[in-house]
């Protein structure tokens, strides 16, 4: 009986240990999760003031109200205003795909459905960044 | 006399006003000046590797020692890592004349000379901008 009594700490110990194996490397890693999406859109001309507003309110929202929506920095061309690309930083996907069900996403999808002529998604990976703190 | 000293002195603080106008707006528009580009970069597949540190190693150095380069973010497709996207901010236009004269950029630029295959460098306005803090 003690022979057995070893034999399951001896397990218990080694679980213990794989599971923290199988933990920290996660842990360590959460920067690797992120979800990094260029979008590329095309606007209206006679609608590009009535975008960019609904565009911002929604950046703004949706960062200050959701955990997961990390950034968001949005540019239009010099030559050409209304082609305007917008680099999207999530915690990770699922945070992406709670973030299109949210009401300011889908007030902002509504708002500039008849605005918007052309729209491609691209996704990315980080391969560094620097600024200067803020 | 006394009439022309007191017309100097009304000419003086109309004087003051009027810089002052002039001095507060440009202060205000401080963020209006900034520089923002993106460049789109095709790398030799074969030499990606190299080309990323010889990249890293620019932004960094750029932003720890320059005063006028705000920040840098690079990112790769995911479905071809050898196209790149970069956002760069400087401080203005003369910050990134300044940038292109310094060692590490002319270190970088020698570096990766038969790396790029392709550049398209496009000048951009910032519409907005979000994030959380960090």
């Amino acid at each position: 009986m003690k022979k057995y009594r070893k034999g399951n700490i001896l397990l218990l110990i080694m679980w213990i240990f794989i599971c923290s194996l199988m933990v920290c490397p996660s842990a360590n890693a959460q920067t690797d999760s992120r979800m990094v999406r260029i979008a590329k859109i095309q606007v209206d001309p006679a609608q590009l003031e009535a975008y960019n507003a609904a565009l911002k309110e929604q950046m703004q929202t949706a960062v200050r109200l959701e955990t997961g929506v990390l950034s968001y920095v949005a540019v239009a061309d010099k030559k050409d205003p209304s082609h305007i690309t917008i680099l999207e930083i999530y915690a990770d996907s699922v945070a992406y795909r709670y973030h299109i069900t949210t009401p300011h996403f889908t007030k902002y999808k509504t708002t500039v459905q008849n605005m918007v002529q052309k729209l491609e998604l691209v996704d990315v990976t980080m391969i560094g960044n620097a600024k200067k703190p803020d």
